[in-house]
């Protein structure tokens, strides 16, 4: 499969999207799909689809639509679901305990490989097969594991030190629920950032508004 | 203060990040700052955060920068932070009992008056003063609660019904945890997605790329 040069972060950030609506697809029995279908379901234009779809080589084919099982597959192998990143959690309070019992891992692209925390009451303990280690143990442990993703569950300041820590230790990428920006001081990996209390933030200005300006948003 | 109409949906998201960093300026005791120095610290241009703040009437003096407390205390009176929307969160599994007990949602703009989940074992029980109450009770206690938001801890399909049980109830917005795409089949309401899968798909592409690509992504 071919990947275009340049292809814009929106578009990447559709193609999980796309991977989850055709893996629903397939899971309920359905075989083709046709861009405008797609469309539909997705809530994007059906030329917008055929564009995305065209940065990675198109795989429809006019009249007949799209082999669900097959653009599943390639955009799982575009996105590189099969070839699992050894990631560590760090921080192992209400947010990291949730993200390691809930995410599945595995189907992401991931394996969790260990959970960092401080707290004695926690360490030694394990979530779902995974061990709880010493957050003084890093780089030892990061050593034995090799992890080259990290998610971050702790808070602004324990990030900064923890991410200068990391770094040094090989971790790549960070998926970062701290505050902490850490593109800002380090930009030589790669972030997402999920900030949950920035969502509440917008949604509350959103609803706060007059019913009118909805169309403005 | 002004709020100038067609403000863009990229502006609208980046308030709460503003808001986030002078509070912590604030708390750090800084009492004034330049466009050029906020810039830095957050990763944007300063002409950039001129625009912004320009969206919403501008409040920095040439020669001066901006007064952090006053400017804090604009955006928290845009974003409203002051008035509060009552929200309810919906399952309490792993994930909506992490946001229960971690999210400061007054410090948000919201109250969290309730928790609905349909496993009897946590029915009735409280978090941090809030109750979890039967998923069946939905319309009753949102009647006596009347929550204009919710929260979706639950999977895709609980959510779909959820959400036609909810619009009804007077729920005009939601902070979306689930892989239902609410804005397909409800136009009317306004949703914020947290899609953590996604944001772990995004980072596994990235990290994927041979290392020169970077810079395009």
């Amino acid at each position: 499969m071919t990947i275009k040069h340049n292809v814009s972060d929106s578009v990447i950030r559709r193609l999980p999207r796309y991977y989850r609506f055709l893996g629903e697809l397939l899971d309920s029995g359905v075989e083709r799909i046709s861009s405008k279908e797609l469309s539909l379901r997705m809530g994007l234009t059906a030329s917008q689809i055929r564009q995305d779809l065209n940065c990675f080589g198109g795989f429809g084919q006019q009249g007949y639509g799209y082999n669900i099982a097959e653009l599943h597959s390639e955009i799982e192998g575009i996105l590189g679901i099969n070839n699992k990143i050894n990631v560590v959690l760090i921080g192992a309070g209400n947010l990291g305990l949730a993200i390691a019992s809930y995410m599945n891992f595995k189907q992401r692209g991931f394996k969790l490989v260990g959970i960092f925390e401080k707290d004695p009451q926690k360490v030694g303990k394990k979530i779902r097969d995974v061990q709880i280690y010493d957050i003084c143990d890093l780089e030892k442990i990061c050593d034995k594991l090799s992890p080259t993703a990290a998610v971050l569950c702790v808070p602004k300041d324990v990030a900064k030190s923890v991410v200068s820590d990391l770094i040094p230790l090989g971790i790549k990428g960070f998926l970062n629920f701290s505050h902490y920006d850490i593109s800002l001081e380090h930009s030589d990996v790669y972030v997402e950032n999920v900030h949950i209390s920035d969502s509440f933030m917008t949604l509350g200005f959103k609803l706060r508004q007059p019913d009118n300006h909805k169309e403005d948003l």
